[in-house]
């Protein structure tokens, strides 16, 4: 069986996931790495082909699927429209506000050049996106919960170390499992911000700071962390070593009622030992999902909504109705 | 708008469950019940038309989505080609075995007669099965366990009914707290059957009954029991009345591996007051899918799989990725 040529673009921690999430999955092969920094990933890697992410690919270099494994912000938008127009594409865009204008430019390049590109696919938004529709489809006039966590935050861990002061920093968003709690017991309550999630910093101070200055300029940090109870607790750099692996997780919840009030609560929770390598393996089976839409005659961009989900699994649809049904 | 007209075929629990569902959904309308005792059901309902499953209905009486309500043994088989042949239909076909062969039969019939047909569209099979198959997807050779329950098995208490000198009887299947919270902390082991569900049931015996005898016939007998431990609890008719709502739930896992072992657990879970009502929600929501599927020119059957689930929620594409994502 032939099987699915894939390149990865930007090898960060997200491709590094991709390229081992294809070695367990026997119908793909990666075929390119394309990275800003050529010679370094050349030493790390020896029997794939490294190139420039702006260099053209020789003919013999055939890719069915780019993986789009950069940031959200600066390189997806750009390196969308780009690879768009010339293989299918995969990417996990997070910015949520922006997905609409990016689910239309993507169609539309998609569109034009023939191409499946499937956007916004890592768990959140991605798998809890999901969650939410189906949750909202089958139990109309529901509420709906989402947490995350316990997992680290780059944006908040960023910001703590804009702090004057931080030498280093790293942010962990807590779910409060009192929360989690009465919804399982039932309760459907309008919570505070502060209600669902607190935060918890680790700090490596810069020798002589004021810590107390420090600790007070997070925890009131507009946008980041104010109306969130939020620790502050210093460590040395050795210990900063410990947080070096980057677990995450969290909920869905869909709390309704049918006929004459029975409460029915559906929960769908990740618990994950390694974020980017769980966002690359939803990334690496889009992957298929993109190659086999594509060559069934699909053309633009889709969300994991968009599509019929059987594309995501190396099974025929006869096989899963029997086996996993 | 014009509103969805549904027709409920059979009107037992899941037949009043989707009619209370529709009054939560604003764009579907119930437009007729087929029922097998339409004198009796018309006693009960006044404002929508009742006729019996064979009559043939008015010109007046147009339904968009026949929604079969009856049971997967006997009346799906039948009773889904007599209706795939004039509308779109939906069901809850849960003989799990008998899906491959369901399925080709009701796709040809819609297929021929211009319908969509989405069967198998309950909790398990449905829900359970679209998360089994995204559980492999996302993590090849994960394993993967569901759990039943707490909740009533119709076909194990039917079983404890049949034993002599048992008046009544009612069996509810308990998952395994300890199996569960090993999953969650990220064993994978092969259960035994005892190992992962135990069954209690009530009996009401029959006057003079032999208990002890009573008690072993159904703790050993073949295929429903063996293998389980199984209480049985001796109560009185009084006391049996305060299980006749059907509470239900369950649990799906996956727990795989990525990289260099790192453990990504999911699980999906749900927590039911009321069990056929949850099913009759999934079925309306499924209802609306099959009319737009419908509508943008799909024909045939289709399981959760096998369709996008967008057309599952009121709101479009456009919408949900705006709100949702």
């Amino acid at each position: 069986m032939k099987k699915i040529n894939v390149g990865i673009i930007g090898y960060g921690n997200v491709g590094r996931g991709v390229e081992k999430a294809i070695e367990r999955n026997a119908d793909m092969k990666l075929v390119a790495i394309l990275t800003r920094r050529p010679e370094q990933v050349r030493k790390e890697i020896k029997d794939v082909h490294v190139f420039h992410t702006d260099e053209s690919l020789p003919k013999s270099v055939e890719i069915d699927v780019a993986v789009l494994c950069g940031g959200s912000k600066k390189d997806m938008p750009i390196q969308g429209a780009k690879f768009a127009e010339k293989y299918n594409t995969v990417d996990s865009f997070d910015t949520h506000v922006d997905i609409p204008s990016y689910f239309k430019k993507m169609d539309s390049i998609a569109k034009k050049h023939g191409n499946v590109s499937i956007i916004s696919a890592g768990w959140d938004p991605g798998i809890f996106s999901l969650e939410r529709v189906l949750g909202g489809a089958f139990l109309p006039e529901s509420k709906r919960y989402t947490f995350w966590g316990k997992g680290v935050s780059l944006g908040h861990s960023d910001a703590a170390r804009r702090v004057k002061g931080v030498s280093d920093a790293i942010q962990y968003t807590i779910p409060i499992e009192k929360a989690i709690q009465r919804i399982r017991a039932g309760d459907t309550p309008d919570f505070s911000k502060r209600e669902m999630h607190k935060r918890v910093v680790y700090v490596v101070p810069e020798e002589g700071a004021d810590l107390k200055k420090i600790r007070k300029e997070i925890t009131e940090m507009p946008k980041y962390f104010e109306g969130y109870d939020t620790e502050v607790i210093f460590i040395t750099e050795k210990e900063m070593k410990k947080h070096s692996t980057f677990p995450h997780g969290g909920f869905v919840f869909t709390s309704g009622v049918t006929g004459d009030g029975n409460r029915q609560i559906l929960e769908y929770k990740c618990q994950l030992e390694n974020n980017s390598e769980f966002t690359a393996s939803i990334l690496v089976a889009c992957a298929r999902a993109a190659y086999r839409l594509n060559e069934e005659g699909y053309r633009g961009a889709f969300t994991l909504l968009d599509f019929p989900l059987n594309f995501l699994s190396p099974y025929s649809g006869d096989f899963l109705r029997k086996k996993e049904w």
